[in-house]
């Protein structure tokens, strides 16, 4: 039996996501059905990006996520489902899932075209959850569309390394709920650029000497009592494998790199490496 | 295995939410519970008509909604189950279920009277979960309440057929996520009165000559480029069957309707026909 | 099966309860997982430690309760499990269990010990899901922990009994969805003191003479007409067992105790009794 993750930009006020699992209940009573977000900001491609990529590494192999962000069907926006690293995502192809696709290359891809199969009244979500039951019920790709090679991806805030391979621009593209300031410097980039060498993580006018593989590292690598430390600004790999900029123990009294440090979605932060 | 929706008002902080699915799952271990939504209004009693109507449709026949606002018991607002389109509403006789019964007459109404039979700190919603998981399991609605033959309706804020039938005036009963604002023209009542005669939708100092039949409609119904439209106040019956007004692509950006054109709840929407 | 309950600071936006339930799905994919709250203030202790108090005792027994608030493990906030009333906690040991264990003594606590059993990328969250899924699979606590005999109490905001019996002093510890005023002093506090002697509730610079055993009871005590009380300020025990000030359907219009009276966090109301 499947899982079936929502992530979308409808809010919990309104009746759509609880209209949306009704619609995968009646066509699939035993579904597992699992909220991922609601909350994305209206047309975020960025954000969502974000989340789905930091989220589906928690699910088993074979969940079926259904990413529910500007999904209007146009001759410049259709509908895709991408089998990737043994997951389902159905979405727009619309960029939401350049983050994915830059880990690891897609197994299979196709473009949807089951649209003239569904009553004339269907609308663009009641296309995903056919197909999101379809797979969840272990069907085919090749049912459902029709295979394509390649995918839109988000040219916008990409990070760059510099030329010279000595230093990595990336941006901020989430601010999380505890003030965090994700950017979009995957770890796997750093390890590859750095090549070991020594470095430093500038963003604003602060800058930061080491990254720390998780939180509770501070406390032992630094060797000062976390008093002390409680407040600093940090450099971390998060766990979803992107550099995050944070406070230790941040709260709404001391603050977060996001109050503190001013971040904001769109900045960026160089990691600069002694060459 | 019936489905068990919920509609509240109770918010997602609080206990509440929480504790009412405790409630159920120790009566029902194998219900199936769906949040609708945990943010109407408290005590509004328009927006949990809008949202309710709006969402039971997508769920199968059989379906048990929990209406849980406004709910504390008093001679005047008794407890009641409604038997709709083979749908069951549990909720208090406070108007709640007005736009469903403008549209279809029920089956069946009870007045729930198993108060007695419960523990003397029971509380209301302890009433609604043991009604809502006795019919979940396929009980009888005799055995939870006596029948009666009406329940109150809301008077304020009706739709209003002008007399000569020339004109139908609306009213905005909610303001959706994005922004639009949905009246409570429902598209039946717009069939009924047009008889295929031209019309033009008023509101505020705007109007729009079309009321569409689907968001998606636009593009080729306009025969303009969608960047021209994008921004442009529309009229569409929404997938629940109400006149909604919007504004194409709307997002933070661009502005909603109830941003641009100033439209908030309880702000009238007209139809004038030409005769 | 084990219902599994989820109590958290990480907010809906964010990737992070997806996330948890895909790992507690990938470890159980029969587990029944509830949310109770996701929006507990950030490092709140108190407020944690009033919701779960409130929620548990609408769940079965054998139900196991996450706890995720301020667990990044550190020598002085050490994992947890406390079997208590037939229930299972799974939290840090930061006092975010006193209102529990001032009611009942716990059956069994256990300092988690399988960390090092995991793998190196473990997060706190790991732990407490697999310890979730161990005992909702029926585990037993010794095979993942070591008994200790006391876990931490909050000291601060305790509610104090005068020397002389004829006072208790407590705190706001809540403001909840409603406006409501929930402060720590438990029914069974109240009736141990006040031994049935008359008393007053004051709070701010109102008085109330009685305390409610529920809502509805409002009506047929006072023998007015609903519509004069309503707005009025009244003490209540609310479902979960504490003293709460609130004002008979607040409402948005009307105002709340929060809203009217002035009345929050950290405020202290006083029974007097009259000796």
């Amino acid at each position: 039996m499947s899982i079936i993750t929502l992530t979308t930009d409808y809010g919990l006020k309104d009746h759509f996501v609880g209209a949306l699992k009704g619609k995968i209940l009646s066509q699939h009573i035993d579904a597992k059905i699992v909220d991922i977000s609601h909350h994305v900001d209206q047309f975020n491609i960025s954000e969502a990006n974000y989340i789905i990529s930091s989220a589906y590494n928690s699910f088993p192999k074979g969940t079926v996520h259904i990413i529910g962000i500007d999904i209007e069907l146009t001759n410049d926006n259709q509908h895709i489902v991408m089998q990737w690293n043994d997951h389902y995502f159905i979405a727009a192809d619309n960029g939401i899932l350049s983050m994915l696709i830059q880990k690891i290359k897609p197994q299979k891809i196709v473009a949807i075209n089951i649209h003239d199969r569904l009553l004339p009244e269907a609308t663009d979500m009641d296309v995903f959850v056919t197909v999101a039951v379809h797979i969840a019920k272990g069907g085919l790709l090749n049912v459902i569309g029709k295979e394509i090679k390649s995918i839109k991806e988000v040219t916008e805030l990409q990070p760059v390394i510099a030329s010279d391979l000595n230093s990595i621009k990336g941006y901020v593209v989430y601010i999380d709920h505890f003030g965090n300031a994700v950017t979009n410097i995957s770890k796997k980039m750093f390890i590859d650029v750095a090549k070991g060498r020594p470095y430093e993580v500038n963003f604003k006018n602060k800058k930061v000497k080491s990254i720390f593989a998780k939180y509770s590292d501070i406390e032992t690598t630094d060797k000062q009592p976390l008093s002390i430390i409680s407040g600093k600004a940090l450099a971390i790999f998060n766990e979803a494998g992107f550099l995050e900029i944070g406070i230790y123990k941040s709260n709404p009294k001391i603050g977060s790199a996001s109050s503190l440090l001013g971040l904001t979605y769109r900045d960026f932060v160089m990691i600069n490496f002694n060459s």
